[in-house]
Formats: structure tokens, C-alpha cells, sequence
């Protein structure tokens, strides 16, 4: 039997507590292992709580139990999380953790203080929820090359651009579906602008390349000037928008950035709609494979976090981690990469465009007075600069979209 | 430096090579494993190879070696794999194998030798070829009860049905460009008749079950009678055929088969396009979590050969094992499960289909002298039933395709 305490009863919380009760019998038959809450930390009265005996609002009661070996680190947020998990690791406790905050920032420091310690810090549920990805990336597909993920990492903005698409409705009113279904924050800035998708982007390309990325400096944008003028241009296009995490590694050096993309209907994941999330990992010897299921919720994430804490229990010897580096010269620049851009203007003739811009595709805008068109793959800093040159000629920008197929 | 022996230098054998060689110092950075052939097995003569060093036709040779502790498995068939691969796990040396066949109609007992001779028996490769699906569904989704699976297994006929509904031709005409281009055997049989399939999903089925199925009570239905005129009305209908192993868990009673399936287009399987496979497993936790990738070829099958290699380097402990049964009553008869029905039929009106199957909706035939419809679910006992009295009342039956919507 092994006792394990949840740190934070939130939606994941709770539901790791339901997944180790309800389905007991068939893990122990499945894994041979026997888990137990034993505490649970949370500051709120849970006091009339089915299992109100397990609760504690002190943390050093965990902390200085000896019994329980395994910690499930669900509160997110960088404090009190990393303090809690620090601790913990330094007493050789292992952790499990749905926090994608925390992995980010600080996942190297804290996997090298499990090691020290003979404990593990693991992490599934803090990508892709219920979706197995990390494991599956650093495991499964140990003998390939990553060259390239690409993913759908956030189901808030994946529930917007799909209702924008399907219902045809703006991004305000999308987004106020997505938060009176409970799918998006009051203040949704961490899902909209990217910020979410960036810290899980950060994550796989850590595992992928073995060294901890700086979020700081992956270029993040996020959905909130897409407009259903866009939409209605690019439905032509026979294509749609996803919040797309992108990175690749190039010879020594790694990328990744976190932008709208369009993409056509018949790639893989432009079928990910609502709140699924997918990812897309390119290796060297299986070629594509993809991952796609629930990317939050509370049981799935919940049931992430119990497989690691199954794998804890079992002893299996993980390796996805990567090591920490102050150093980011590894990082390349978004300004040293290529893309091709959607654009759509105004008050612009097509040979001005042209001649700025060089050859493009013209699409099709139904009675429209403005125009959009399609670049070929043009260098990063070099597009800037010919944007420029537009609105210098005189044109209105109305949007700018990176574009892969 | 853990030495390794092939059985087997086809395809997937030599792709085993030419990944550990290639990748090796990769590997090495990412798991901390070297690995190294030392033998290669095959009556084949291949002296003037780079690594004609390397081979041998006697397996003894490999067999009392103590330096080799893993064998690659990737002969295929029943014997002489069965024999060498018993031999091997009795020596305490662990195997990794491609090998469908003889997992799914020996895997129970080869496992049980392995465990009790301190080996391993390892076949992620043996489903899904590149695409990591026995470990996510043995471990990741240990916290789930399974549901339900449902997968397009089987690359060759997959390729085939695309080619049938892109350029709308027939099932004779696809399967010779499949076989043109390799991905079919000059005798299709095992591909086409889904007895591939079967193997397949019986694995699958196997380890979220935790018996072993058998094969011969799997019902298997293959593609062969799926004709133009199918392929027209099921376009019409917004709707694709893929092959699908298929397969449930009720209550205590396992169900499992093969057949070729009508899906709406929209459906995440729908789009798995040309030789690659797509699984979608259904947990209590997790809802569906769906894996896509190349299901064959010579590498992506041998990077899952050999992340099996690298796992029992690392020495994890794997779990997804079953156990046999000589008794499978466990085993829900076809007969005892309902399905929907897509009819094509000839020579009978409306009104005496409707006597005869109840509620039907009837599909739009272009300028056909056939009629078309779907049934709503059936007892497939009881369907088969009506389709003798609807042969009674005259009626040529032209098509039977299962439906899922």
C-alpha cells in the first residue's frame, strides 16, 4: 500500500481523489499497486466533506510524513507550488504534477533535485491533459530524431476558432460562450494570447531537445485579431484557423513559437475541434504520429496525474528530462526563420503588392472591399520590413496570419 | 553496452540495423543505452554485406551466446518464431517482437515463460507499427477502464478504400495499385480479408482485457465486396468505409471484430488518409484519446522495435500482459450485439422493406435502379433473420455494410 497525499482540491484535485477511489479494484488488478490518499492539502473548509478526515491546511504534516511517499502537486501557479514541491523532492518524495507553469520555469532545477534525491518529478498532465504525449515523446519514440512538434495545445482558444468557424460568429462572442461554458477564465488572457499554449510548447520541445527553454523568448501571439472577415476569407480557402504551438529543432539549435495558423481542412488537425487538443510529433524514423484526445478537464487531466503516480509506485525509470542552461544562445530568433503570411489589406492595387512584396496568391474575398493574399515562404524580419513598406505605400493592414500547407 | 541479436534481416530487421547504427549516438545522449548487434539470423546469404560480419544461420549460435540479452523477433509467422522466441525467454533472455501473429495467438504464454524466467516479452510494434499505442493504453491509461477501441489497423486496405472513394474506382483496381506500390502482397488475403486486422484488435482488445482473445471467435469480414455503387451512395451520404477492428468491454464479457464500417467524414478516423493507421480508445477517464501514424514500413515498425529494445535496456517494468484461458466464455458472440445497417438492395418496394425491418432511412440513389438505406441498431441475429425473409419476398441483396453515426 502506498500512501500519497494531493496538494490543492480544485477540478484535478478532486478528481484524482474520485479516480483512486472509484476505480481501486481495477488499478490494483491492471498494476499490481495499492494507492491511498492519506491527506490532502487545501487552506478551504472541507470540513463537511465525505472525506473531511483526510484534509489539512498544514503542509508540514505531509511534509514530515514519512509515509506517505508520493505527492500529487495540483494547485498550479508558480507559489506556493514550487516551495511545496522543493521541499518535498529535497525529502525524497517523489512528485506528480498537472502545473505546466511550473514545469516550464522551473522543470530542470526540479528534475535534478528528484535525482539527487533518489525521488522523480513527472509531469504528464501538464500537456495535452488526458492525452499520453510527454510519455509516448520521451519513452515511445526514443529511437527517432524529433524534427518537429506541432500541436494543438490549448482546448479554450480550440472551442473559440472552432465556434468562429462553425457558427460564424466573432471573437467576443465566442469567447463569452467559451467562459459561460466554463472552458475559458474571467480573465482570459493566459488562454487567448497564447500564454498557456507557450508554457506547453516549452515543455515538449524540452523533452525533444533535452534543454530547458526560455518562454520569454518564444515569440507568442495569440487569437484575439483573428475577425470574421478573416474567417469568411479563408473558409474559401478551404481552410481553417488553430492556435497552433510549433517548434523544431535545426542541427544543434531549437525553435519554437505560438501563433494562429492556417491550415487546410484535410490536415490532420484541423479535425481536433472543441476543446480536444492535438499534437503532431514529426520523428526521424516513424515519420508523423499524433496524438489527440481531452486536453483539460477533470478527469482527464486527473488520470494523467494518477498514471504517473501508478508509474511512481511501480519504480519505472523515466528519462524525459532535460537539463538547464543560462545560457539560451541555443534558441533561434523568430526574425531567423521563414513563414508564409496571409494578409489581408486595403487601399493597396495588386502590382504595388507585388511589387513590395514579390509574386503571391490572391484569394478569393466575395464582394469585399478589401483584399487578402497569400505569400510564398519569406523570412521573418524580411516580412516585417515589407509590411512596412506597405503601410508606407499607403495600405491599411487588416491581418496578418502565418500559413502552413 | 548491451549486445542485441535480429531474427529475421527483412524489411523491419533491417531497419532495426540501420536505426541502431544511424541513431546510435543519439539514443545513447537521450536513453543512457548503448546498444549493439551482435548477431544477425537469416539463411539468407548476405556475404557481401557491410556487416556480413554480423550474420549466421544457426541460431544456437545466438541462443548460447551469454553476452546477447535481447533478441529482435521480426521473422513473422508462427514458426520458426514461436520456437526460437520460447527458447530465447527459457535462456532468461528477453525478446522484442513485430510479430501480430504469433503475439495474438501465443502472447499469453510467452509472457508468462518470459516473467517466470526474469525476461521480458515485448511487441509494441506488433500493432500500429510506428505509432506508440500498447504502451499509452498498458500504462498511460492504467488509472482507465477501457470502454471501447476502435481502429483502422490495417495500412494496405486502408489505402485501398481511400483509393475507391478519391478516384472512385474499383476495389480490383485499387488493390493492383496497392500492390504496385508495395503495400499489398501478391496474395492480399491476410490484409484484405482483415485477418491482419483481426490479430490486431484481439492484441489490443487482449491487453485492456487482460485475457487472451481468441482470434477464431473474432468475427472477421474484409473489404473485398465493397463495390463502385456502394462507394456512390455512401459519398452522397457525407459518409467514408474503413476497415475497423473494433472492440468493447461489458461488464464482465469481452466483444471483438472486424468489418469494413460507414463513418461520417467528420469522424477523427475518417481523415486517417492512405497507409496510415488511427486507434481510438475510449477510457472511463479519459473519454477518446485517438493515435495516428504510419502503421508499416521499414522504420517507423523498427523505432518500436527498438524503443522495446531500449525500455528493457533501461530495465522498466511493463505491465501489459494477460493471461489465457482455455474457456472463453468471456467472449461475446457477434450474435448477441446490435449494430446498424446500410443496405443496397434490389427488386423490392419500399413498403416491404419497411414490413420487414421496421423504421428504416432510405439514401438517395442517384438515377440508380437499386435503393439504398440504414436501419436503425439491430440485433444482429435478428438482422440476419430479415435479411432472409426480405431474400423471400424477392429481393436481390446487393451490399450489407455496417454503420457507425
Amino acid at each position: 500500500m502506498t500512501k500519497i497525499a494531493i496538494l490543492g482540491f480544485g477540478v484535478v484535485g478532486s478528481g484524482v481523489l474520485e479516480i483512486l477511489t472509484k476505480n481501486q479494484n481495477s488499478i490494483n488488478k491492471k498494476t499490481n499497486c495499492d494507492v491511498e490518499v492519506k491527506k490532502i492539502l487545501d487552506i478551504r473548509d472541507f470540513s463537511d466533506h465525505e472525506y473531511a478526515h483526510l484534509f489539512t491546511d498544514n503542509y508540514d504534516e505531509i511534509l514530515n510524513d514519512d509515509e506517505i511517499k508520493v505527492i500529487a502537486e495540483v494547485i498550479g501557479g508558480v507559489e506556493p507550488s514550487y516551495t511545496f514541491t522543493k521541499k518535498a523532492l529535497e525529502k525524497g518524495k517523489s512528485v506528480v504534477s498537472s502545473n505546466k507553469e511550473l514545469v516550464a520555469l522551473h522543470g530542470a532545477e526540479l528534475m535534478d533535485i528528484a535525482e539527487k534525491n533518489g525521488a522523480h518529478y513527472m509531469f504528464e498532465a501538464s500537456v495535452g491533459g488526458g492525452i499520453p504525449v510527454l510519455r509516448p515523446l520521451g519513452l515511445c519514440l526514443a529511437a527517432n530524431d524529433v524534427y518537429e512538434i506541432c500541436g494543438i495545445l490549448n482546448g479554450t482558444t480550440n472551442y473559440i476558432l472552432n465556434k468562429m468557424f462553425v457558427e460564424n460568429v466573432a471573437f467576443d462572442e465566442a469567447l463569452k460562450s467559451a467562459q459561460k461554458k466554463g472552458y475559458a477564465e474571467r480573465n482570459p488572457s493566459a488562454d487567448v494570447d497564447g500564454i498557456d499554449a507557450c508554457r506547453k510548447i516549452s515543455i515538449l520541445m524540452s523533452i525533444a531537445y533535452g534543454k530547458q527553454l526560455d518562454c520569454s523568448k518564444i515569440f507568442t501571439e495569440g487569437i484575439r485579431n483573428i475577425t470574421i472577415d478573416d474567417v469568411s476569407v479563408i473558409e474559401e480557402m478551404n481552410c481553417v484557423v488553430k492556435l497552433l504551438g510549433y517548434g523544431k529543432i535545426c542541427d544543434d539549435k531549437v525553435f519554437a513559437r505560438v501563433s494562429p495558423v492556417i491550415i487546410p481542412k484535410d490536415h490532420v488537425l484541423a479535425n481536433v475541434r472543441g476543446v480536444y487538443n492535438g499534437v503532431m510529433v514529426t520523428g526521424s524514423e516513424t515519420e508523423e504520429v499524433t496524438f489527440i484526445g481531452r486536453g483539460a478537464g477533470k478527469l482527464p487531466t486527473a488520470s494523467a496525474v494518477v498514471a504517473d503516480i501508478l508509474d511512481i509506485v511501480k519504480n519505472d525509470k523515466h528519462n524525459y528530462t532535460w537539463t538547464h542552461s543560462d545560457n539560451t544562445d541555443f534558441m533561434i530568433d523568430i526574425n531567423d526563420t521563414d513563414s508564409k503570411f496571409f494578409v489581408r489589406v486595403n487601399n493597396i492595387s495588386d502590382d504595388i503588392i507585388n511589387d513590395i512584396i514579390g509574386d503571391v496568391s490572391f484569394c478569393k474575398c466575395n464582394d469585399s472591399d478589401y483584399k487578402a493574399f497569400v505569400t510564398k515562404e519569406i523570412n521573418e524580419a524580411v516580412f516585417s520590413e515589407m509590411k512596412s513598406s506597405l503601410i508606407k505605400a499607403g495600405a491599411e493592414i487588416l491581418s496578418v496570419i502565418r500559413v502552413i500547407y
